[in-house]
């Protein structure tokens, strides 16, 4: 199985350290992350090398190329929302995740298409994950 | 013509005095803008009495209803990047304008299907936003 982890870059890397933890518990359970970058404390650096639009069309294939998408809305993002948007768009299954108490945009929270879900501790937030990708198990996508 | 304009709420206010100058603007040329509250320093507190999901089909309907997008994307949001995105997929023209010298989300810059403008101050905000208007006049949308 393959899922897109969508997390701030522009936007803030304050949770970085929530990103990591996310794409590793999706990595040891044998789930091919092709956006694990995002979790990668050196990716504004390495994204500095490659051109807005090569970013682009790489990251818009990579959603079409995953299965779903998993995308940490903590840290406000014009990317992260513009990805959600899209994975929606092209019909796939979308889990947007944030710390329990943040005040999110409600077309965000109030959007019925998305799967949307609080945390207080890495134990809940590993919860809503196991459920997301047991979802997808159950009831494969396509 | 209709113009929704799209900026930060819960993303942060910071860039205020610029959605007040944009949508000010678009009025006094006769463009209703059905979203000017986002211009407004008291949405946060007119909002928290709507549920996320009448915000939500609202500004999708406002959207739908409006023959182009201006965003102002400055300040990141999940909210304005999801809007930007929706926006492109039923078809409306989208510009998105930034503050020069800051990172934007390559998801932005990068988008062959976007117009993105960068402005140092407020004549060269008004002289993107009266090409973009110009340009609907001239090839109307739709």
């Amino acid at each position: 199985m393959r899922i897109y982890f969508s997390g701030a870059i522009a936007g803030g890397r304050d949770d970085l350290a929530v990103y990591q933890h996310i794409v590793k518990r999706l990595q040891t359970t044998g789930i091919e992350v092709p956006s694990a970058h995002v979790a990668d404390p050196a990716v504004l650096m390495h994204e500095s090398e490659v051109s807005p639009r090569e970013v682009y069309e790489r990251d818009i294939r990579w959603v079409k190329e995953s299965d779903a998408m998993i995308a940490e809305v903590s840290t406000p993002s014009l990317g992260v929302g513009y990805e959600v948007g899209h994975a929606l768009r092209i019909g796939k299954p979308v889990l947007c995740l944030y710390r329990r108490g943040l005040f999110v945009s409600k077309m965000i929270t109030g959007n019925p298409a998305l799967t949307v879900a609080a945390y207080a501790d890495s134990s809940e937030l590993d919860a809503h994950l196991d459920a997301f990708v047991g979802s997808l198990v159950t009831c494969p996508h396509g």
